[in-house]
């Protein structure tokens, strides 16, 4: 009861929600903006969205990828007589969904909802909850900080963003040191996506209060965008903007580990050093540490793929500590593909280890799930 | 030189500005998304926007306030024949201008935007530059750190996250303690306007790069949400949100400043304590700090107004070691109230000093310079 208390301030104080609310059992969707009345999720997980576009022809609400845990859009609105637009989906899947209005064909933010860097834009999201799960809530435990820290990139001659979560003793241990998790997000995303939607400081704090992690950094830097001066861009297509992240290797290695080992006091061995990351993350986390295994003894790939396998394993053999893939049960094209990669690495000897999030797809809560499975199983004796 | 070519580096990291171009002399702001070719800055500070809705019957560029440094809007956008509406301006007044699209009425953000959190929800916003001016871009200098911080507030009985600036060197010397500045955002924005909008760990970075200013942490806050628990809210008219920040200022005196002072190595005494805002925050500065004399030395009022005076200044004048007042010289109301304010304050003999923004209005440009005057004057021995 304490900790349902606790959840409830903690969320409305995630949301600034008003205590104004519409005589129904819906919620505003933590997501919102302060004061936004919708999204409201109602006690089913069904989501009302509302806007006000009186000039309108057509309003729609378009979940991100056209059929995410909002189920298949887009979702016609229906106009009252003040111009105001109504669409109620079916019960969604818990978790954190994109989401935006399509205006007469034009995709744009709900002007209720906080904006998360998604699809290469700012994009909306609403927060559906899980009544289930609680271990990426706010809770009245010690928080870490999320740190912004700029620093200078040799290899892309450009000044860069990193993201530093810094755990909750980390100032009140001045000689302490601490082990460093890499952790990257998926395509069309950036370095706040892991804080913002996929609340890692929440998942942290929450694993370190009740002992079932070690203490360690998290260090989370933009994987969409690191090219070497004067490269030339591929050509964007319509629509689409080109990713131009070719050095993003180079930058993890050759710039973002230094910065980090000589900014933060950390353990700087590859003891203590992993790489994890989401869909592309995945796939980066994969070809960069298995590339430089001098420096990362744990691995992890969030509905990744894994064709970045070398066919020789005997070094990954001996020298990782962890290799984990999970993925959602609801995306099972790549949750086949991962188990079976996970198979055929236990049988070469490597320690490999395979995590399905139940019933959950290509989306943000997946790979909390992820995150909560595999940040505990780092830097053990 | 060297300066120069720094600049362009770090203005292009900030927006992962392309390489790829059309063939004409203007640049993408610093405030696009990566990769977004539009909104451009001309040479003469002409602002085109861009973006595509084939669909739409009409589409319009409109300032925040429809009347800010862009010009006075709405600005109409014309269709070519694949459905690209462009839009160009008259030469704009440089600094960041907030600003949405209105598709068939619907004002919207523009994708090709970065959000910045104005008018109470998410909106787009464009940096145009100062060529005359630097203090406030990203240099080739030690660069601080702005963390998130959750805690919880008695006050309201919610968790809340202040943004905390930590300068360069904070991390290095882990026995050195520093003084605190309070400095809030106006009304609609919230925690992260001064990091996001302002800028002001740039400014910052570059004051002590040059040995301008103390080095001082900097804690930044939501003025817009702070209500007792079970408070009721005042009613929200149709399109606005109501305000809820009536135990703002016991939030920062029994709350925040605890926090700190506990969590940060500060000069927990007045004398090393400030506070400063903008507009709506200004008028919070001057209320919570001058009734608090026993907690702040130092005060600061960027384009605010003086109604929160007392009658009675002689604890002002015995205590109050700055009592600052600025304003932009293109918002002629609040500059000529608050620099009448402060000549009767000398004439009392306060230490009052007066500022003037050169050629800005009611904007984040002439916050940005009231900051770059401001910070240099606290904690002076």
């Amino acid at each position: 009861m304490l900790r349902v208390l606790l959840f409830a301030a903690a969320a409305a104080a995630v949301c600034g929600m008003s205590a104004a609310q519409p005589a129904d059992d819906a919620r505003p969707a933590t997501s919102n903006v302060p004061g936004a009345e919708y999204p409201r999720i109602h006690p089913d997980l069904r989501v009302t969205f509302r806007v006000h576009a009186p000039e309108a022809q057509k309003v729609q609400v378009i979940p991100g990828g056209n059929d995410n845990g909002l189920g298949k859009g887009p979702f016609d609105m229906t106009r009252d007589g003040q111009g105001y637009w109504t669409a109620t989906t079916a019960p969604a899947v818990p978790g954190f969904h994109y989401y935006w209005l399509l205006v007469d064909g034009f995709a744009c933010n709900d002007p209720s909802s906080r904006t998360f860097f998604g699809w290469n834009k700012e994009s909306s999201g609403v927060e559906v909850p899980d009544r289930a799960l609680d271990f990426y809530d706010p809770k009245d435990v010690p928080h870490g900080e999320v740190r912004s820290r700029w620093y200078f990139s040799k290899t892309t001659g450009r000044w860069r963003r990193a993201m530093v979560y810094t755990p909750p003793d980390y100032d009140r241990n001045p000689r302490a040191r601490y082990p460093v998790l890499y952790l990257q997000h998926g395509s069309g995303e950036n370095e706040r996506g892991w804080s913002e939607q996929g609340r890692m400081n929440f998942i942290l704090d929450n694993l370190l209060a009740e002992k079932k992690a070690q203490p360690m950094i998290v260090v989370m830097e933009n994987g969409m965008v690191a090219s070497r001066p004067g490269a030339t861009p591929a050509p964007a297509q319509p629509g689409s903007r080109p990713r131009q992240n070719e050095a993003f290797p180079e930058v993890v290695v050759s710039d973002l580990i230094p910065m980090t080992d000589a900014a933060y006091r950390t353990l700087s061995d590859r003891e203590h050093r992993a790489i994890a990351g989401l869909s592309m993350g995945a796939g980066q986390a994969l070809q960069i540490g298995i590339a430089n295994l001098d420096k990362f003894a744990y691995i992890g790939a969030f509905s990744g793929v894994s064709r970045n396998l070398p066919s020789d394993l005997s070094e990954i053999k001996k020298r990782v500590r962890l290799l984990w893939f999970g993925a959602g049960t609801a995306e099972p094209a790549r949750m086949t593909s991962a188990r079976e990669t996970v198979e055929m690495l236990k049988k070469a000897g490597v320690a490999a280890v395979w995590f399905e999030a139940p019933g959950t797809s290509h989306e943000w809560q997946t790979w909390r799930k992820c995150l909560y499975d595999f940040a505990p199983r780092l830097f053990r004796k």
